[in-house]
């Protein structure tokens, strides 16, 4: 059982720090973006290297303290806010933020757990190279929870998530020891892959303070196009045409529904719409392909083959940089637009690509046998991974379908886990699926977790209550 | 301590398996093909299915006896043999060579771990699809010992290494429970990622028996050429003109060195080499292009810049595909030539890119300090994977500096390491590089990996000796 952090456990800690370190919690190391959960803390602190995040681990360990990592706050499912249990200690990366070094031409950059992704992204454009990790809370989201989450976003189709653009690591790990694992190779067998499993293990197994990072070379021509498609199969039809005409050339392919269109128009009609009437489904694709090749080109001639094979109803294809900008701008505008909304349950869900259409078109009917709702489906269709997103109907709000909360979830969780699907395809674990992980994830696969987590952090200090119910 | 399989083991796991299943061991399931080792077995199972291994290895570790995962029989770190200690039971997966589904349009194959590579390769041919890893040993590497080292090859640099081509897999752990884990998808956070931790784990975490792989789309043009280099310097130079200009269309760059095509033309003159004189350096560029694209032209252009700034010295681009496989059939030829001159030391080797050139220029010196010896220096250069090999004068055998082969070894270690590199960039550790790893991986991480062991094997069943020095 876990002690409460308290006085003479911040005392202690505090003579041992430089002085600043210690701080008093703000809001936002409390708050998640959702609002479900409020976070404990009996203290806050913000070291300034790695070896500072040493001395606090073994001060917590020894004391059987809670440790909950913070990196941007951006998380979608309490894996950063503990909201019941002995008061942990907030220890948060943001001071962290040097980037150790750029290599442009081994195209690898290291950077500390608290660096801001917008700011990798930054330097590595600087460098004429990309970071090709994208999403849409980019300006926040810190490294550390990037790699903590295993985030994806919409640069996975060609770039992989966060663990593939990733060769290495630094980590504490719960009793204070540093793992120095930030190798900076695309080939590396020595033993087991430790890194692998301190991504995406939502800071329950180490703290990771430092990593090196894989950059690629910037496309030389970008393009993007709105394509209106007759329903997800199509899209998907789209897709494989796209690929088998441009290859990797074909950098992001995101699903928009009419739903997510109209709920643009209503709450932010700011935003440009590209049609007059907003189509059912339409899909955004973006392309980065080399030097001497016409993006334009290249998506007239893809429009005009999609168009007769019946897979494309309209578009519009980006004529500038500005307008591929609008595009990409409506896309991000979407979770924005549905918080305005409210939703009363959100699915962060992926599908074997077969298995797509086939979701969409049973969990619609199905959720309709439940109550009278609005559904936005949108995001990474190319990956399988969709936001599908339930609403209440105007007039009425998330507070009034509360109650259906549990069923809706069910419903869609376990239909996805039918269809071979993950109910966690981006976002993690956190707190929010503690018990999906339970319901769908493989028993023997659940026990070699907790084996796992029992062997490095034996005293469960490490983020409590995230990922795995605390053992006992 | 383990305890020798017994005739009692043996009939007692006979009686609960179907006739055939228990076996006399041939010759092969106890060689390897560098001949360093010579394997024990008290027994060869064969199993047919799943349930089957499961048996087996309940068995095993209820009798305190060590069981050795056998693939293809390719390894070569010693992976696959166990030269020393109570004679385990050798556990072939040759009968489990079902290709469970090949989904064409979902981009994904499963498979179980006795499939051979090259039949993995033509069912995805067969259905328009690229699986993409390829290796000299393809004809008899078994996709369960594929995925056991994390093999890499020469598809790295554009598709990844086997990890990063496999979706989901099945295991049998030391207790005889089976892991299924066989997603198909292309995120999902569910947890820990144990698959990548079986992955790379040489078969000593748990028996691999079936995985679901991803497909690529065939790439549509394919090409050719090989370059003359001034040096490894220029030959990185030119890899990332080559990427700027083309992208992920270069699938392939692999080094040649002058040594490796005068080994090739004194013990393999039947195999066609592209210039009168040998070059001391020269590139395999391979390309895979979108429709439309022309492969030879975007050679021809790379070339002629690559002439301007200095890079590329001498070339041939081929004109037919079958003059592509001649270029590959010289490429994959080079181990062979190897073989029949006798290496005395091998090195498996990685480096950051951009210390590559550094490598190769202070190793021969280095190693000239040693004695009079003849290097074949090639690989992977896009991956910054080299094969560092090291060979007697002509007249002398191996046999003659068998003395040296530790100094040397040292010296080329110790210099990767200097360097931020890998001694085991592709072949794993197997029995060859235990105690590399312990003089090169980090302490801490070497600890994680006994604790790992520890929890998932606690009666170190699990392939005795590989990877990690038995506990005790």
């Amino acid at each position: 059982m876990l002690n409460a952090v308290d006085e003479s456990f911040l005392a202690a800690l505090a003579s041992q720090l430089p002085p600043g370190t210690l701080r008093a919690p703000e809001p936002r190391h409390l708050e998640e973006p959702r609002g479900r959960y409020l976070g404990l803390a009996g203290g806050l602190v913000c070291p300034g290297n790695t070896e500072e995040v040493a001395l606090v681990l073994r001060a917590a360990q020894a004391a059987r303290v809670g440790v909950v990592p913070y990196g941007g706050g951006t998380g979608l499912v309490g894996g950063q806010v503990q909201p019941e249990g002995p008061a942990p200690l907030i220890l948060s990366l943001e001071r962290m933020n040097r980037l150790r070094e750029l290599d442009a031409g081994g195209n690898v950059l290291v950077a500390e757990a608290g660096c801001i992704l917008a700011d990798l992204q930054a330097a590595a454009a600087a460098a004429g190279r990309l970071f090709p990790l994208s999403l849409a809370s980019e300006g926040s989201a810190r490294l550390g929870g990037l790699l903590g989450t295993n985030a994806g976003g919409t640069g996975v189709l060609r770039w992989g998530n966060m663990r593939d653009l990733c060769l290495g690591l630094e980590v504490v790990l719960a009793d204070g020891r540093i793992w120095r694992g930030l190798k900076r190779l695309r080939k590396d067998n020595m033993g087991y892959d430790l890194r692998h499993l301190m991504i995406g293990s939502e800071g329950t197994l180490g703290v990771i303070t430092a990593a090196s990072l894989r950059l690629v070379p910037r496309p030389a021509q970008e393009g993007a196009a709105l394509i209106v498609v007759p329903d997800p199969a199509a899209a998907l039809a789209l897709l494989a045409r796209a690929q088998a005409r441009l290859g990797e050339g074909v950098s992001a392919f995101e699903l928009i529904s009419g739903m997510g269109l109209h709920f643009l128009a209503q709450t932010m009609p700011q935003v440009r719409q590209p049609f007059a009437a907003p189509p059912d489904w339409m899909v955004l694709i973006d392309l980065g392909l080399a030097a001497g090749a016409d993006p334009v080109q290249a998506l007239e001639a893809l429009f005009a083959e999609a168009a007769e094979a019946g897979l494309a109803l309209d578009g519009v294809i980006a004529q500038s940089q500005a307008q591929r900008q609008d595009f990409w701008r409506l896309r991000e505008s979407i979770p924005e637009a549905n918080r305005h909304i409210g939703a009363i349950s959100s699915h962060d869900i992926s599908l074997p690509l077969g298995q797509v259409a086939e979701f969409i078109a049973l969990a619609g009917p199905a959720l309709a046998r439940l109550g009278d709702f609005r559904i936005n489906c949108f995001g990474h269709l190319g990956d399988g991974n969709l936001h599908y997103n339930v609403f209440p109907r105007p007039g009425e709000t998330r507070a009034d379908h509360e109650h259906a909360r549990p069923a809706i979830k069910q419903l869609v969780h376990d239909l996805v886990h039918e269809l071979g699907g993950s109910v966690a395809a981006e976002h993690g674990i956190g707190r929010l699926k503690v018990e999906d992980l339970e319901r769908y994830g493989d028993p023997v696969g659940l026990d070699m977790m907790r084996a796992i987590k029992a062997t490095l952090d034996p005293a469960s200090i490490l983020n409590p209550g995230a990922v795995l119910r605390p053992a006992g």
